[in-house]
Formats: structure tokens, sequence, C-alpha cells
């Protein structure tokens, strides 16, 4: 997706490890005529997948799920938690995911009560790393019988590994901008994506 | 808010000590239709304020906020962080706040060059209960050198103080929907909000 590449060459940095800091625009502070723009254009990679609830985790990929979810005709976002609140009171899903950007492994849940075996379950997040995140949503939709019918990523580091897990894992994983390498001065992008 | 006041008393429920438990519609999943119209009625509270960004505080916020923002004229949306990700790298500003419903201390923060004293900040965040989290957010502001110019809450436990405190405080708040009290059986709203 043009915009979010341009935004990305023009605001984006590499900090070493194959870190991007993306946080002016996406994902600390949020441009949000862009993350609509691509919500709508993730939303449009999955015409046939009929989502009956968007997942996501907790915090980046909320805005972007939630234009997902509205495009797709108000469809419930469900975002899992990395904290258990006294709310959460009627038992949980949960696995650990690692996070490689704050160096910590931590446990994401989200109530049983949300989903089921009923549910399609269309998974949203703003950046593909080394895919823990995404796989440990596929574990939770798993876990509630739900089946996955996507992956919409706003950056996918193609590099990282997380794009071919997720594909041998048996997703169909769709993401508006894919990095093929990130140094200190550069960007590059897969071509495929144009 | 008449259409979150109906979703309250009808999905609603009072678990103790003044939690009220809204996870099927507004801090765990989300309907992002109802959001998005109690983003718009906040967003219409405010139209002398012209804030410069939206802050809030990871996670339940967020949804809210970027409505706000959108609807204000795609107004960016900060929101303040309660992990240190290692992309946080130009040094930032924090405080400590308590969370009622984890009964936890966490410090947020936010980094330092997305926030002046050339903003105006409109505060928003889903549920106002001691206030906590919303004067945490002034610090924050004010930490920059930023003003504040509103509050924006969709659910406001006014029997909780915290709207009394950020009144005193000298802000302006704005609630879709603002409970007298809770009980196992009964929420009460405000009548003045109708």
């Amino acid at each position: 997706m043009e915009a979010l590449k341009e935004r990305i060459v023009r605001e984006g940095r590499g900090i070493g490890g194959g870190v991007l800091k993306v946080d002016s625009f996406l994902n600390h502070q949020i441009d949000v005529a862009l993350t609509r723009e691509i919500g709508c254009w993730l939303a449009a990679r999955f015409p046939q997948a009929r989502p009956t609830k968007i997942l996501t985790v907790e915090s980046s990929g909320i805005p972007l799920a939630c234009t997902v979810g509205e495009v797709l005709g108000n469809i419930p976002v469900l975002f899992a938690k990395k904290a258990a609140p006294n709310t959460m009171i009627e038992g949980v899903y949960s696995t650990d995911v690692k996070s490689f950007t704050k160096e910590t492994v931590s446990t994401i849940r989200i109530s049983r009560t949300l989903l089921g075996p009923e549910d399609r379950v269309l998974i949203v997040d703003d950046i593909l790393a080394y895919g823990e995140s995404a796989l440990g949503l596929t574990r939770l939709a798993n876990s509630a019988g739900a089946s996955v019918c996507g992956i919409g990523i706003a950056i996918d580091k193609r590099f990282q590994g997380g794009y071919d897990r997720l594909v041998e894992a048996g997703h169909r994983v769709e993401a508006a901008a894919v990095i093929r390498s990130i140094s200190d001065d550069n960007i590059e992008f897969e071509s495929v994506h144009v």
C-alpha cells in the first residue's frame, strides 16, 4: 500500500536488531487517517473470509482492528489482554508470547465467554516480525474451538520469518507493506507489493 | 447518550466494589458501531476545544480516542504506554497511576518527541472511576508543557469521585453515561444525562 510505504520511508527508522521505529504514526502516536486507509485496504483483502470476530492483542493493533471490523460490517473486535483485570471473572484462554521489542515473555488472554467454536476469526496486528504474537492469537482462537480465516498485518518484516511460520501453519497472510531488509540508513521493500 | 445507557443496562454487571463489567462491548470486546457513536457524541461536546492531540492510555480508551480524533479532523491520537518498548529511545515523560480494577500501580509514559508546549490535549478514556488514569494523563500533558482542553469519557462512575477531582483541578469533563450507583442487581444513572 503506497501511502504506508511512503510514510515508512519518511518517518520510519531502523534502530538496530531489525527493529523498526514507527511510533510517530502507527504504534504510539496514531495517524487516524492512515490507519483507516490501511484498515480498509486489509478488509478488502479478505472478501471471502466472512469473519465473525476480529482478534488482536493490546495495544497497537486495536485501531487497525476496529477499522477492519467496521468496514467488514461492524464485526466485534476482541483484543487479548496482557494483564488480567478483576472483571475477567469467567475464566480465560491464555498463552505465552515473546516480545522482541520489549524483550519479555507475556501471557495474553481472552475471556472464555467471548469466543467459541462457531466463530471465524480474522487476526489483525500492526507489525509482523517473528510471528510470536500472531501465532499466540491463533492458539487462543484454537483453544476456543474457533477457526482462523485470515491474518491481516500493516507492516510485515518479512526477513524475520514470521510470515513463513504463519503460512507454513496454513494461514493466509496479507500485509499492507512488506519489508525485505532494514539497515541504519535504508529500508527496502519487497517489490511484489508495489 | 441513550444507546450507551441501554447497552449498560442490557449487558453491564456490577461485580462488587463499584466495579462495572462491560467487557462484552467496551473494554475487551469492542462494539465498533457503538464506540463510533460514543466517539462522535464526545467529539461534538468539545466544539471550541481545538485540540491538537487526543491523549489516552492503553488499551481500552484507544478505539474511542481514534474516533474522536478522526471526527475532529484527523487529529493524531497519542496513547500512553504501560511498558517501555525498545523503540522508546528519545526519553519519556512518565508518571505512576493506580488501577483499581487490576489492583496495581503502573507507570505510564509518552515519548518526549510526541508532545510539546504548543499542544492542546483532549484526554479520552473509556471509564472514569477515581480519576487516577485521567489525572495521570493530565500530569503527562503538563510535563510536556502542553495544555489540557478537555476530558471526554464514555462511562463516568460519578460515585467514585474521579469527576469531582478533575473538575476541582479545573478541567471540563464530558461523559456519555453517568452512573450514580451500582449494586448487584441495579445500575442507576444520573438523571441529568437523559
